[in-house]
């Protein structure tokens, strides 16, 4: 056994043995202990930044891209927002305990299915140091024991942010492992991690594509993955136009880095000839690209370019859509279930039938009738938080947040009954 | 790409067809379709029993154990149990289509959380025949397409069951690839189908620890798994003797070669001197051998044999036991999370503190107070079926039936919301 193999398998043992001790932590000592991560976060703010500029002086050094410093910077004010967080969180109600159904057998046995953390959680994650907090946070007010491991680029930040909350932490009676960093930068270590199911009942990769990958064909235990979001809007033939301009511009352009903003605007044929133009002056004014098929290249003419076999599967993240027509409803649907991440969809129609079909056939963990994309969110939701946006159908499916940090198990309480 | 790896390509494209056209397909006509299944698998029991033929005498020229070749063998009563299971199927609530929750959030977009198929079940299985039936038709009620790939022994028993099934189902309407098997005994498809995750959303292996093994390190979607089941109980000082006995004779004797009998005893140091030598007289009446820590050696002499360190996480299933005394309800829960499988584990105790204590703290699935862990069962919890007992803590804990067979969707109806 390797050194780092030893050493993963020590934080997985000492995890395990956090974890009991978490689930037996009353609401009111875990809701103590996160309070006290915050005022320590914002108590330890010179060190934390201290260490996350030999970050960013390594990354520049290295000359890592603007956009992956600007993620891996923090400053007062992403401290601040880091602790009000937690702060957040622990204002949230804790879903474990709650009995979420019970019935008694003829032979007199009552079963209780409760809900209880699930254990110990993976988190594998890339260059914001924040994710450090959010995500543990999240574990520790659900009762689970965290092993987390950043990328290398935040290691320093990490680290920083990791001895604050677990300073504030056990300052308050938590088991001193309920949050572990893995402090290497070794990529082997994500290899190892995710053979550890012996210890670690999920993992939850938050990154870019090839570490979801990494994750996927190496983990033994389940893998909550949090893929990109290809999402579309279908305008239907029977769409208010106003409305519908109204969603795809806040779909594709209101923020279009994220994922559960759309790529793909689908027209039903009926009205292709008199929405697009409108739809083109509203995204020509609005700066964005349209890569169209043959219909609506012929409708708008040099207002779009031809798409590309690829655009209908990309996930642009900027201010790019592939624009088509679709001669029905059933192809509209088709080319989503085909084409989506089943992420959020979109139909905009005042045909009540045509919506309820595409609500039902729609194969995609949120689908929505005249609204846009993009409230597929964990405060969007009312979830008070979210640690991501599964595009998983098990256990978690869309955003998911607290009670998705749970799990359930079956009491039985009897008076001597047994099998005959 | 092989000709096998097309093949298998081309079952997973179907099924996930066949997916969405059941997916829309109506509990009245899944129910009809049900029916008409067991009423083609009675019609073609001639048929069926001749394949069934050619598997057992191949088996036999194979020299395959007696018990294997038992579980192998079909006959007119067995066929008539696949096909009355059937009907049974066909007689349960249909969980798809419910809604779990529903709200209304401040800017006025509704959201619904409901219930619906989860899409393509893959189930892996050894040599039992009537797991083609029985898995094929829950997966069919609760709308999800099902690929079969049952072990090389049973081959033309499964592919004779598949046929009269997919018969019944096509004769009332049902898609033509809602259930497929795959009809080879080539070991390499077990390895081809777990990574077709594009098209399988779940694989459940149902058999030995390495077939499990075999699909957890190959796939790429998630696996629940039925693993086995080290079960427990712990006879708490405070504990009704006659209660305890009972419970202990029934768990272990009433069914010993199933995954929810126990393996392990635990008794509480103040009774083990008093309480041992009544269970000794009881086991040695049942013909159970006793695997004994040195305390119970101590109090039982030659009436138990010295436990080897495997015992402690061996399942049995026959009739041995390992017999300990612990210092503490602390000890005992303790020996538990550390050495069984997680699987059904037991208290016996008046003393209402202890057992809520053992409910809360012991990470199993299924948690019993003075009841015998045999309960363990989709019939004896009242769900009507089931098509096993999960061992893992995501998606599916405990007895897995129909409910587990499905996922959930949000559906958001707006009148022209966007986000600000």
């Amino acid at each position: 056994m390797t050194e780092l193999q030893q050493s993963l398998e020590e934080t997985g043992q000492r995890a395990r043995v956090a974890a009991y001790a978490l689930a037996a932590t009353s609401t009111t000592v875990k809701n103590r202990a996160l309070r006290a991560m915050a005022t320590a976060l914002r108590a330890r703010e010179a060190v934390i930044l201290a260490a996350n500029r030999a970050d960013v002086d390594r990354a520049e050094s290295n000359g890592l891209a603007p956009a992956m410093i600007d993620r891996l910077r923090l400053d007062a004010e992403r401290i601040a927002g880091m602790a009000a967080g937690i702060e957040n969180v622990a204002s949230l109600t804790d879903p474990t305990g709650g009995t979420i159904s019970e019935w008694t057998r003829p032979n007199g046995i009552r079963i209780s299915k409760v809900r209880v953390p699930i254990g110990v959680v993976g988190i594998i994650y890339e260059s914001r140091p924040n994710v450090t907090s959010d995500a543990a946070v999240l574990c520790t007010k659900t009762g689970n024991a965290t092993i987390l491991r950043g990328g290398s680029e935040s290691i320093e930040s990490n680290i920083a942010i990791a001895a604050a909350l677990r300073e504030g932490g056990t300052g308050e009676g938590l088991h001193e492992d309920a949050i572990q960093l893995i402090p290497t930068t070794d990529r082997e270590a994500v290899r190892l991690m995710a053979g550890l199911d012996k210890y670690i009942d999920v993992i939850v990769p938050r990154g870019g594509h090839s570490l979801i990958e990494a994750v996927v064909t190496a983990a033994r235990m389940p893998v909550i993955k949090h893929y990109n979001g290809v999402c579309m809007a279908y305008i239907d033939a029977a769409a208010d136009f106003e409305m519908a301009l109204k969603i795809a511009i806040n779909a594709k352009t209101q923020r279009p880095g994220v994922c559960n903003a759309i790529e793909t605007i689908l027209v039903h044929r009926d009205i292709a000839e008199t929405f697009y133009p409108r739809l083109a002056a509203e995204f020509e004014k609005a700066g964005v690209e349209i890569r169209a098929d043959d219909t609506v290249r012929r409708i708008l003419g040099d207002r779009a370019v031809a798409a590309r076999p690829e655009d209908w599967t990309t996930e642009f993240l900027d201010l790019r859509i592939a624009a088509g027509v679709v001669d029905s409803l059933a192809a509209a649907i088709a080319h989503i279930n085909t084409h989506s991440s089943h992420h959020s969809d979109c139909i905009v129609t005042a045909d009540t039938e045509a919506a309820e079909r595409f609500l039902n056939e729609v194969d995609s963990a949120t689908v929505y009738w005249n609204a846009s994309t993009r409230f597929t969110d964990g405060a969007e939701f009312g979830f008070g938080a979210e640690i991501g946006i599964s595009t998983d159908k098990l256990h978690a499916r869309g955003p998911m947040a607290l009670e998705e940090l749970t799990t359930y198990k079956y009491k039985i309480r009897g008076t001597g009954q047994v099998r005959g």
